[in-house]
Parts: structure tokens; C-alpha cells; sequence
């Protein structure tokens, strides 16, 4: 089954049918605000934190799938139907999506009428643009009537989803001509607000969710959709949304064009009224007043296309392989830079609830990035090196909004403090900015603890030398790059986080030759900092340690065919021919080789032949992280891993 | 519009159209097993804990509402349908609900097939029967298919709705004839499962949901049930539900029953198998056996009926007015073992993931069930007490399964420790059982810090004299029975509870009249308990403090034409004629009232003319806990609040 295809020239993925084996999503955003969109119109949007700050309510592992976007439903004569396919599933004449970088495209047609939809988040506004523009490709006249629909999230996604006792009575919407704005709280505690706007008359509304659907009615069959009718309600409590009903006549031939801004709204504590309960609504016009015209909304896809073109000039291949060129020009650099916003804490298959950005995650995206915006890598570099802890070892998550650490997750995952001084050698390798070194930057995001930013590499490499285990090999704390490698603990309780779950009394003695490899491959890197901060017997002395765990790996950590996974808390061998199940990890073959371990020795080559030859019969090898199953393919996720 | 009707003579009400304004809900449980059912067949089952131990998943906030429940499709020659109506919506020649005592019955009908489903949770088992009885009302044989459906929740709700990484890679099932274990994790942390079973024999079986629905389908559309064919999938990670397939023949006039059971299992941790990876299903097969026949449904209906029928015979009134009696006969006290058994934690409104059970919901639910069921109040009492602190004060909620205090839910509700008072009261008061006055019960769950329970109403009493404001009233803590009065903090931040803001600058000054009448209310039984254990100073002391207490609301607490609410932290009056909103509270005029205050002066009179003609009025009123706005209506919850 064909789906789709690369569109090359474009840097578009085109897809020509709608009922894809799972949604396809596209990610909009900028600097702060972001958007999830699928191929069927599906998704969600949210300023910053997708836990904190969401905009449109999204339901994750609904019947049907990908329940809740931004739908423009169009009534022609009681023929009812959606552009996306979704939610309404009337069999279209014509349908394809294009995501690009930074915009998806939704144009499809039925009975004469074409419906072309262009969403992107422009740069430098916190706002999602949708430009529809309606044309009629019969020859006689047509009037019809489109729907724009989005649901309101109350903001904290997390609560919304649990507190109904209190959501269902706070919710507040305010429209005023072809404006709604969504005010939930912000009486109260809030001072940003939510704003739907479309840049033409409106001829009725609905910000009542139940007012628009009926309460028994799924978001395929909307009453006021169906009944051509919009019901002008103003929610009070219960579910806000925002719809606009436009009356739309066409000529035959003619086309018109309609400009929908859903955007974020946030005004200082001190301005949040215009009057005695009349919200301040500066923000919204800047967002309506900015996108009001094509030729506006033209100059923007222009300026993100230019956005898009320049970074990505910055690097690029050409090589006898399309699909390499392709990735490597492309969509990987293209998801470096998601990963670079979102650090993986929304997707469709992370809810945005459960998880900050990576310590680890968030350092080993920048390798990809690092070229592009190697100013906002620095900056990068510095939020995270501020939660690193003084003795070396690093909080596993931080939060986008706070900055802050979040132990909940947990901590002890001893490959991350390794993987700031690849963070920081690869903003110097590309930028030869070395002033970075000299960054004054705290500890656990306590000023008082800060420190030079060479002073927290010192830290994250004399972590591992302080933390060997028995075989000289480090230990490996609560796992490494492998987070389900908990060889030190073990939870009997159910829904207990193996990320937090204590150790067992055998202590903190399982050990990673994996971390091994990823310390002799940051070494060379390591010591060359030291040495141009004139840190010689720092130097030194990192020489040796390297050298040490290089022979360490070659004594403990070499099974006879290719390099061992660990050791466990009992002292058993992982990742070794004598196991019963997972003989072979990929994992330490690539970064001891990528270290420069056996190589002279010809280990090296035997590891990684070992590991062909298990590729190539597909057998008995333990992939980190393993693609789950059929279906998990996120077009902006192809190649996140790994960064290497 | 009249959706239904009460049917006093069966204690049912009965729905007679579904699409009733919002679902109407019955909760179905005994002990430990509970179960929600709307009268459209939406719905969940958990075992103890809503959040912890839940069987079904369930959509709260959904689109359409009410989705997911348990569903018997019906393809009858490619007409579907679904008894409930919903989630198909075919409409049916007939329908209707009844919620009694314990049971949910729907009855509907199409095209000469009648449909008659009776759920429960029968007495000592923990699952959840649905017999299903078809009837084929014409002259001819009928061919045609039905299709059960559950989906199954993967035990903990929270992590249900947000951990898809993991959870989607998890699901296991095992089919065997017509049982469907569903055993997620069970290989794992977990040592328990769910079953559902048909006694019949199976034509075809579902347990991978997308196999079962088609991706883009709603509940409304599933595949299998569509094309009358099931998948025989077997689910491996995604959502695994439950699906049997039974072709039907009935001749003419013909009826035949169906027994569907759906359980939790659970095993002893050393005997979760029966051999090498084959689960121990002995928990099943007891189930399966005990609803093998309609003898033995009819056999646990009737006992359910014995049951219900005994505990109302406890207590009832026969007035000139059929509601009231209805009310009080049935409904009311049905409602109080309802809340005995959940306390709030799990309803339509209360997704059963963010609470447990309330130190003063739980007690004062208490004052309306001690007569049915004494011997578990007192248990209960003993678990409430058990939460207490050292110094009188309480958590404000405990978690049922673990029965420790909750402090992420806050404490220094002011309220709190004179409901454990009340709750002693009215249990000796019920049972004569004076004994429980020598319980030795913890403090803060310690059993170092035990001591006898009126050591506890000791600390409860003191709680209040040893906390009291400038104007000699009680101080409100964190808030008191109106658990938004949060006179002493305020709190900036959106999503920071009110129940755990800290409070202002100012202190914990703010003063409740509310609590003040409580604790009037209260002090004779206190000081008749003190009497009854000899402890005749003690209960000369609460005379002299009740009586102090009493003064000072008639000093400071009364505001001329009815009782002040409360003082704040600015030392600000609450509930006054001099403020500008809310200026007289129903709250203080009901317990002061009930405590005697000012009735000898003629202020208890002049308070409750002054309520009653503002409530005739419809001006002013500030109620607790309003009613939210049209459609908070769950038939289980009719007359909650408040207990006086």
C-alpha cells in the first residue's frame, strides 16, 4: 500500500491518501509555541509547555484515533464533509497533505469545490496560521457554509484531563464580531488568554461545545454542522470552543480566501485590563492585525521558507544515494530541530504530561543542531549545565518552563554527565567559540554554586572516574543510554518507576561498558579543552584515566566476538555469549569502536561484524529502544536516534 | 420534556427515552468490586480503587460523551444496533433503563428481536454479571449476530491516559474458548487479572481494539461488528479489549440467555502460575462457575434483592408526602452506601484519579448509613480516627487502599476533627455500643502513637479551643466546610491548589461562625461521651467552652438579621450585609441553628426567616457547592449533601 512520496524539490512528504496507518503528523512552531498537525487534521498547539500552557484539548488513544484538531467543516447543499478526511470520513474527490518544513498543506475537493488549507506557526508570533482558500471549479454559482471548529484546552492539560468537578464550572469565552477569545481563569490567576480569529464577516458562532456537537454526537456529526445552523452560544462552564460559521457564495471560477489565527495572548500582571472587567486584548489585535491579509500571510510562508532554506544550507550532502541525501539535507536536520524545541516531551505518542525535557536527550539532539543555531545550542548548553549537580551527576529531566530539575524522574543515569562535554566540544568544534569554557553557569541552578563551564566538564568526567565499579568499568548507576538497563534495582510494584525505584542491598555496583566507550570517545575531545584552558596536568591526568578505562574494556569488557553490555549488581556478565537471552548489545560496539577501542587490537572490526552478521540474520540482537511496533512511524521522528 | 419516571414499589427509577440530558448513572458495587453504568450503557469497573485497580477504561470529557461502557451489538441482517442506544444510536422500536438497588436493567427492542440485559455486581464476588435475554417476538427464525465489547484499562487510570510510550507496548491477552484473560503486566509487577466470559459457546472473538474498530472508527462503527465478523485477533501491546462473537437462532417466540461475567482475579504472590508461563486461573474459574446458569444469576439477584430489601427495612417513613418518603425509604440512604463505599472518589464527575477518601466526607457520609450497616462504620470510624494527627488536626483525605493520610491533598481544614465526633455520636447513638469510646486507635497511622478513640474526640474538641481567632470563634485553617473559603491564603499561580497554598502574611487569623455552631452542635454529645467514661472534668470544661463558644457567636458572630459567615485574615466579615457580595451564607445559619444558638433570643428564627426569603427570592444566596449548572444531575448522587 502507497501512502505517499518524498517531494524532493519542495522538501515536502506528500500524502495521497488519508486513512494512513496512523496519523502522520507534521510539527508547526517556533521558538515558542508549537503545533501538532496530522495528515487528517488532527492534533494540537501549545505556547512553550505542552503540560502547562496547551491551547486545544487533545485526546490521546480515543476511538476513533486522533480525536480533536482544527476541523473546517464545510456543508455544501447537506453534503457534509471535512478536508482532512477526519472526522466526517465523507469519500472525497480529491485529497492530499504535504508536510513541509514548518507548514502542512490539506487540499482536497468535492462536488466542484476545492478547499486548499496552508497551516504553519509563523515566525515570531506565538500564533497558528490556517489560510483556506475556497474555490469553485464548476460552472455555476455556489453558496455553502463553512464551520471552523477548535476545542479550548484549560490550559494545564494534566488538570483538564481529571478535575471535572472544577473545569466544567470555569470555563469563559468572550466573542466580539469574528473574534472569540478564550478566557478561562483569567479573571483569576491567569494573565494570558487564547484568541480564534478569521479575517471576515461571520454570519454565527459557537463557543459551547455541546451548543455545537449535541451531546451524544461525535465530532463526525456536529448538530450545528449538519443542521447548516450555528447556535450563537457563549459558553459558561462545561467545554469552550471556538467555531465560526461564514456563509461562503462562490461564482463559477471564483475563489476567495479566509485567514483563521488561533494564537496565544499573555499581558503583564499589571495590564491585564483595558477597563473594569474588559481584558486587555493588545496582544490579540497584534496577532489579528498581523495576518489579516494574503499578501501578509504570503510574506510569512515566505519568511519561513527563507528561515528553513538558510539553516538548512548550512550543511548538506550530496551523494549517489537519493534517500541519504534526503535524510541527511532534509528531515533529519528538519527533526533536530524539533527535538531542539521539544526535546521529546510531545508527540503522539508522549502526551506532554509526563515528561520535561532530557538532560541526555536534550545534549545528544544538540549534536544535530548544533550547526544550525549554534547560538540558541549555547544557550541550550547553559540550561542544562545549570541543573548538573556538584558532584557531577545530572538530574535525568528539567523542566522547559522552570528550568529546573525535576527529580521525580529521577537521577543516576551515569552516561549523562558524559554527554555535556560532547554538548560543549561540538559548539566549539562548529563555532571555534571557545568562550563557552568560561561560561560562569550554577550548580543545580543554585547561583551561589556556580562555577566555569570547564569546571562542570571537569565535573562530569571525574564523575565517571569517581564512580568505577569492580572491573575498573564505570558503574552505571540507575541505567545509561539504555533507560530500561536497571541493573541495580528491581520494583515488584506495580506502577512503581523503574527511573526512581530504589537499589537493591547488593548497592550501586552493576557496571556499563557502554559508558565505558562514550568516556574514551569524549576523552581526545576533554583533554583538548583542558588543554586550551592550560589545564596540563588536568590533562594529564584525564590522559591516563582514559588509557586506564581503554584497558579496563579491553580486560573486563571483551567477550571473545564482540564488547560486553555490563556487568549486573551480582557481577554477571550482560550482553555476553554465555547469557541465556540478549548475547549481543549494539550498543557498546558502536561507541568502543567510535572510541578507538581494539581497533589496532582488531576487536573493533570483529565487534562490528559481529553485529552485521545479527543484523543481517536478525537475530538474538537487543536494539535500545526498539520501534514498538507496526505503526510508530512520526514522519518528524525518522532518525532521531542515534545522534553518533 | 420527562425522561422517566420512579417505580416506588421496585425502588427503581426508570428511564423511559435515552437520550436523557446527561447519562444517568447507577453505581453498582459491593465491598470491593465497583462498577458506574449509565443508562446508554457508558461506564467503568475497578476493583477497591478507582485509580489503582481499574478494569475498563473510560473516557471522561469525551466526544461524544459517555464513551465506553459495556456494549452488546446487535447485527440482526445488517441492521446494527445497541440496546442502550448508544454509541450506535439505531433508533429502536423500544427502550428503556432501570436503575434499582443494586442492578442496572435495559430492555430494548428492534425489529421483532427484544433485548433484556440485567447487570450487577453480585454480593461476595468481585466482577460484574450482565445476563443478556433474547427474545424473538415474530413468526419467523431469526438468524443474526451478537458482539460483546469491553476495553480494557490497564489497572492504573492515571498512567492509563498519559504513559503511552510504555503502555502502549505492554497489552497481553489470552483466549481461551469463551473466556478472555485479560493479563497486562501480569508476567511482570502485577498479581492479578482481569477475565470476562460467556457461558456459550463462541463463533469468533476480539482482543486487539484496532482490529476490532478500524482506526478511524468510533464505538458507533466498529468493523467486525459491521461486516458481522470477528477478527480473532489477539492483542499484543495497544488496546487490548474484550470481544466475543455469538451467532444467534432463534425461532419464533424463542428466547435464550446469555451469562456474561467480567472479573478481577487475583492471585498470592507464589501462586501466580500453574505451570511455566501459564497463568493460575483458579480466580477465574470460580467466577465462571458461580454464573454458569440463570439459576444461579436469579439465586445471586435475589440475594442482591434480600440484601437491599434488609438494609432499608433498618429505617423508613411514611409521610403524607411521596417524595419525601421516597427519598428517605430508598433513595437517600441507597446514596449513603454509595458514598460509603466510594466517598466522591469515582464518579461521572470524579474521574477517580485525583482523590481518595475525605476525613469529613467520609465521617459525615457515616451519620447516614451507621444504621444500615454499624459494624462497618465502626470500621470506618476506626480508619478516620487512624488518619488523625496528635494534636486533633487531620489530613483532609486518606487513600482507601493504603488508608494513610494524603498531605498532597492538604490538611488544616478546621471542620475536619469534629466530624470524627459526630461520627462516634451517631454510631453509639445507632448500636447502644458504647465500647468503641475504648478503641485503641493510631495517630497518623503510627501504632506507636495509639491510643483510645476518646482520646481522639479529646483532641478533635481541643483542636477547636486550642485554635481560636480574636473574636474567641474558631479558627478556619485552610478553609472549613466550604472548602473554597480560603480566608488565610491566596494564591497567584495557575494550578496551585487553594487546598495546599500556603497562607498569607497575616497568618492563619481567619475565624469560621460555621465552625463555631458545629462545635455547639456537638458538645453535648461530647460531653455526654466524657460522661459516659467518667471523665467529669473534661466534660465540665467543654460545658464552660461551649458556652464561651456559644457568646462569642452571639457577640461577634451574629450580624443583626442572621449569622456572619466567617471574619478573614484582614479580620475582614464574611456573609454580612455590609459586604458588597455574598452577603449572607446558608452554612452558619443551619449548624448554629442546629446548635441552639440564639434560639432562646429569637436570632435563630430571624436567621432562618432571613435565608428562607432569600432562597424564595432567589437573591443573595451563596450556597456550598452549588449545583454546577443544568446537567449535574447522577441519579446515585440525589441528596448528597448535606447530612444534617
Amino acid at each position: 500500500m502507497k501512502y505517499g512520496y518524498f517531494n524532493d524539490s519542495d522538501r515536502e512528504y506528500v500524502i495521497t491518501r488519508p486513512d494512513t496507518p496512523y496519523p502522520w503528523i507534521n510539527y508547526l512552531g517556533n521558538e515558542d509555541f508549537f503545533s501538532l498537525m496530522s495528515n487528517t487534521s488532527g492534533g494540537y498547539c501549545f505556547y512553550r509547555d505542552a503540560r502547562m500552557l496547551r491551547l486545544t484539548r487533545y485526546r490521546y488513544n480515543n476511538v476513533p484515533t486522533d480525536a480533536g484538531g482544527r476541523y473546517f467543516y464545510i456543508n455544501d447543499g447537506g453534503t457534509v464533509w471535512t478536508p482532512g478526511w477526519m472526522p466526517v470520513k465523507t469519500k472525497l474527490d480529491s485529497y492530499e497533505c504535504r508536510h513541509g518544513m514548518g507548514y502542512t498543506k490539506i487540499n482536497s475537493s468535492l462536488n466542484g469545490l476545492t478547499f486548499r488549507q496552508t497551516s504553519f506557526v509563523p515566525l515570531g508570533y506565538p500564533c497558528e496560521v490556517h489560510r483556506i482558500k475556497l474555490k469553485n471549479t464548476t460552472h455555476i454559482k455556489k453558496s455553502f457554509k463553512m464551520f471552523s471548529f477548535v476545542e479550548f484546552c484549560l490550559w494545564n492539560a494534566w488538570d483538564d484531563q481529571t478535575n471535572f468537578q472544577r473545569n466544567f464550572s470555569i470555563g469563559e469565552v468572550e466573542v466580539i464580531g469574528s473574534t472569540i477569545y478564550h478566557k478561562t481563569e483569567y479573571r483569576e490567576r491567569r494573565n494570558h488568554y487564547a484568541v480564534f480569529h478569521v479575517n471576515a464577516p461571520v454570519d454565527g458562532f459557537d463557543t459551547d461545545r455541546e451548543s455545537f456537537m449535541g451531546l451524544y454526537n461525535g465530532f463526525d456529526r456536529p448538530d450545528a454542522v449538519f443542521e447548516g445552523k450555528a447556535r450563537n452560544s457563549v459558553a459558561s462552564g462545561w467545554a469552550p470552543v471556538g467555531s465560526h460559521m461564514i456563509n461562503v457564495e462562490l461564482e463559477a471560477g471564483e475563489e476567495k480566501s479566509f485567514i483563521f489565527v488561533l494564537g496565544y495572548c499573555e499581558n503583564p500582571g499589571d495590564e491585564k485590563w483595558e477597563a473594569q472587567d474588559v481584558i486587555n486584548k493588545a496582544p490579540a489585535k497584534r496577532l489579528i492585525e498581523a495576518f489579516s491579509t494574503d499578501e501578509q500571510v504570503d510574506k510569512a510562508l515566505a519568511s519561513l521558507h527563507d528561515y528553513w532554506e538558510k539553516l538548512l544550507s548550512t550543511y548538506s550532502v550530496k551523494s549517489a544515494d537519493e534517500k541519504l541525501d534526503r535524510m541527511v539535507n532534509t528531515w533529519n536536520q528538519y527533526q533536530c530541530m524539533v527535538t531542539f524545541n521539544m526535546s521529546r516531551s510531545a508527540s503522539y505518542f508522549e502526551s506532554g504530561i509526563g515528561r520535561g525535557m532530557g538532560f541526555r536527550d536534550s545534549t545528544q539532539d544538540l549534536l544535530g543542531f548544533v550547526h544550525l543555531i549554534p547560538e540558541r545550542a549555547r544557550e541550550r548548553i547553559y540550561d542544562i549545565a545549570a541543573t548538573q549537580m556538584e558532584d557531577g551527576s545530572a538530574y535525568h529531566q528539567y523542566q522547559p518552563l522552570t528550568k529546573k530539575g525535576n527529580s521525580d524522574i529521577g537521577s543516576g543515569f551515569n552516561d549523562d554527565p558524559l554527554w555535556l562535554i560532547f554538548g560543549v566540544a561540538a559548539y566549539i568544534k562548529e563555532t571555534g567559540d571557545k568562550s563557552i569554557l568560561d561560561d560562569t553557569v550554577p550548580f543545580d541552578n543554585d547561583e551561589a554554586k556556580a562555577a566555569p563551564m570547564m569546571e562542570h566538564l571537569k565535573r562530569s568526567f571525574d564523575h565517571v572516574t569517581n564512580n568505577l565499579g569492580p572491573h575498573g568499568l564505570p558503574l552505571i548507576g540507575h541505567a545509561d543510554w539504555n533507560d530500561c538497563l536497571n541493573l541495580n534495582c528491581f520494583s515488584e510494584t506495580p506502577g512503581e518507576s523503574f527511573q526512581t525505584a530504589s537499589n537493591r542491598e547488593t548497592g550501586d555496583v552493576a557496571e556499563s561498558v557502554f559508558i565505558a566507550g562514550m568516556f574514551v570517545s569524549v576523552a581526545p575531545d576533554y583533554i583538548a579543552m583542558c588543554e586550551m584552558k592550560g589545564l596540563t596536568a588536568e590533562a594529564e591526568s584525564a590522559k591516563r584515566a582514559a588509557e586506564e578505562m581503554y584497558n579496563a574494556v579491553m580486560t573486563a569488557g571483551w567477550d571473545g566476538e564482540w564488547f560486553l553490555r555490563a556487568y549486573d549488581a551480582f557481577g554477571n556478565k550482560v550482553g555476553s555469549h554465555e547469557c541465556e537471552e540478549g548475547q549481543i548489545f549494539i550498543e557498546p560496539q558502536g561507541f568502543c569502536v567510535m572510541g578507538g577501542i581494539g581497533v589496532k587490537e582488531g576487536y573493533a572490526e570483529k565487534a562490528l561484524n559481529s553485529v552485521k552478521e545479527r543484523l543481517d540474520t536478525k537475530y538474538g540482537i537487543v536494539l535500545n529502544n526498539p520501534p514498538y511496533t507496526k505503526y510508530h512511524v512520526e514522519l518528524g521522528e525518522i532518525s532521531s536516534y542515534p545522534p553518533g
